[in-house]
């Protein structure tokens, strides 16, 4: 159960690159993801309407992506553009989908073309915004989406399942604060003199401050609907203002996670880290970028295994407890717009 | 849906070396074929009667199949013949299947064993003709047999699938004609004067022909049912007659596929090539299947991802161009034989 | 089908360490087993109340399981002891199972609590006897639990799959006696001056015995249901008394089978071995086992494959001979064990 008639991240604009398609399932759809020649990006499903043969396997050639079956030239709308030695005026057509590619982001819509408005495409402060550099990657994860949310709208799991890394007993002491804002929901924590878990640690000295020293820490998770979390964390030594501690005593960044779902219980998760400090630092994104690869892949069993008992005890309710408060909320809104859909 | 009461390729002889079973699916059914110490071959279901175990994990001894369980002998027949310490004269009986060996093939009838009959397995001018020499292979590939005769009956696929071997774009451009000759299909295509790709140059060089000269090319498809597909393809230095033209002037074979239905979405593929030139040369056999099988190989993601989009999408017509004459038709010679083998 | 109000062996005392749960699925039902700081050792569902991880994921603190996501604390009871910043008091429970733990073996009762009985865990001469020595193993095989017993009531399938070790054509020629007694299934077979086979001649040696005589060997299946199996095999000198001969003139030992349930078609199979010579050798049980592992794994693709065939075809009966009344009688006394909880 997911909205429909919403944006969702279907591919870094790396993935597709002029010339190769991309096939990627995307809220239970096959789509074939291309870009043409002019670096225009498309979206059309996955099905050739000569023989059924998949078009991501095809090439692009100009504004069409050629079915390497046959030879169809399908266009970006869905309709076939030619096919050798054939008249295709009266072939059908088949489903392309709104599409918008932005920051190095290839939005998709899947539900109905007609509502589609690239004008909703969330805005975050970060997206192509050159004092940020932006790294992240995408894991393929068989859970349900929400639950997913669930985990980043909580980030008390980070002491058991990122113990060595990024988890510290105090984010268990202290109790996070949720609000809803609008159609946000904001689910923050506010750590005052602790010791800097080693991540952060590694933090202060890339960014010269000392590491031995006591810290304020902060968590804040924006949820947006249908699936995008921010999450602005960081460290500034203690005593200093903490969140609003001037920049020279910081280390801070956004986590950005969006949540594509590819199935009723599995994900396209497209995780990463923008980072106001050394943007331009390549080699320090791509440190960042495999030391985060390594602490989210930590979620990967915990959430598959949390599925699989989920569909094995399906009439069990989950507690909701003061920290399961941002997903609980985060669900309100995606309800909020499955009622909606429901009702068109 | 595939027709039962016919023929089909079990397996290649060599495949069943005396002694030692092999377990197949055919037609759905699980098969235990063998070889008596005779050399007799034999084909029961894959099911011991005693407890169950499957009879091909036994071994052969005199013209009996011994359970590897327990030691049940059983008979080529399906009826137990011996077991120790035992009295199996109440043994219930399996089915055993009418099978015949010819020229390296064995030939299955998984069917109404009163209906077989061995003269219905078809010839062909090739098998057991010392004339000609055969190499092939065996690959299991995971869709209904009849996207592999599509496959077959349309060699346009070859530009887009098999573009760096046999592919050329003069295939999508020269029209195919296709007819029905009684129970055969027969699909043809004359290319003249072309350049030759890169198996056929290879082939005239083989032959001690020039390369480099423009050539006239042919495809023959040859349809059988329920699933037998000979290709005459070849080619002759341009402007000597093309496929009329003298032996000394040409590079010619027959592409021999015979397609086993395994289940209802997978088939046991058996391809390989029967030529006419150098019939004794055992490394030309060798070097011409190990390319054959590359080029072969090429097909499999393609067939398979088809079959899962018909899967997915099973209310969608595909569309029947004149590129799909010759699958057409043979599906119309499929239907038929369904047809009859309904009405009995 | 298998009773559920009866002690299943759940695991070796050495797979749950202190401090390290092992999630271990017995009769359909996801089980968390941890041994708490102070070594008791406890079972229960391997679902979190709060959100539905699977607790075996977690780590063990003083009598706790504590939840590797959020960090909840669960007892051996299956009431939540603690978790942080939280009052557990309303929290659902889990179920618990109750459990015992004696000679290095986890027993587990999957039914009604209220029917468990310790007492009833069953005795076994060789379990905790320090005159002798035990190795053995636990192999996962996709089979019913009653198809893993009929294969051990009927050890003439030794002279087929394991034909180089333990087999002997003796085993098929000489009838096997079964009777009931009791609450037990005995089946024995009794052979008279036969060679030796592999096994046995390295047992004998291992005696410092010759292993070129003829023996007497024996082979006594005791089965006590649900589905525990004691087997005495051994050889001795030929005329010497046989099973009776003096312990001077004989290798013996018993070979030790739980099967447990995973779901109706998978099993944990606990193999092991006892022997009463030598025990203190431990290079010897380490040698046992792994030759005793390697036959016994000899019986996997056999049971495999039959129940793919059982489950293909369940309308077939299969044959009940004198030799599968090992399997009869003992699945006798399950359906009346399930009987009895059917009626309760």
């Amino acid at each position: 159960m997911f909205p429909l008639n919403t944006w969702y991240v279907a591919a870094r604009s790396e993935e597709i690159p002029t010339g190769r398609p991309l096939g990627r399932r995307i809220c239970n759809q096959p789509m074939a993801l291309f870009r043409s020649s002019a670096g225009q990006i498309a979206a059309v499903e996955d099905f050739c309407p000569h023989r059924g043969a998949p078009l991501s396997l095809g090439r692009v050639e100009g504004d069409t992506l050629v079915c390497g079956y046959h030879g169809l030239a399908m266009g970006c709308d869905g309709k076939t553009v030619a096919m050798p030695c054939q008249r295709v005026r009266g072939f059908p057509a088949i489903r392309s989908f709104p599409i918008h590619e932005e920051h190095g982001f290839v939005w998709v819509w899947p539900g109905d073309t007609a509502k589609a408005d690239v004008a909703a495409i969330p805005k975050f402060e970060w997206l192509g915004n050159p004092a940020f550099a932006y790294g992240g990657g995408l894991y393929n994860i068989g859970c349900d989406y929400r639950l997913m949310i669930d985990n980043l709208m909580d980030l008390t799991h980070e002491t058991y399942v990122h113990s060595t890394s990024i988890g510290q007993k105090e984010i268990d002491e202290v109790p996070c604060q949720t609000r809803v804002d609008g159609e946000q929901v904001i689910t923050e924590r506010f750590m005052t003199a602790i010791e800097a878990p080693p991540f952060w640690k590694m933090a202060l000295r890339l960014n010269g401050l000392p590491d031995e020293q006591l810290v304020d820490r902060w968590q804040i998770c924006r949820f947006t609907p249908p699936s995008h979390i921010m999450i602005e964390v960081g460290v500034a030594l203690a005593g200093q203002g903490g969140y609003a501690a001037p920049e020279a005593v910081k280390a801070a960044s956004w986590v950005v996670d969006f949540i594509t779902p590819e199935t009723d219980t599995s994900i396209h998760y497209f995780w990463g880290m923008a980072r106001k400090f050394k943007p331009q630092d390549q080699a320090l994104t791509d440190s960042i970028r495999e030391g985060q690869g390594k602490i989210f892949a930590e979620d990967r069993e915990m959430l598959e295994r949390q599925q699989l008992n989920l569909l094995a005890w399906p009439e069990r309710k989950l507690l909701m407890l003061n920290i399961d408060s941002g997903g609980v909320q985060s669900r309100k809104l995606i309800d909020h717009m499955l009622a909606a859909e429901a009702h068109t």
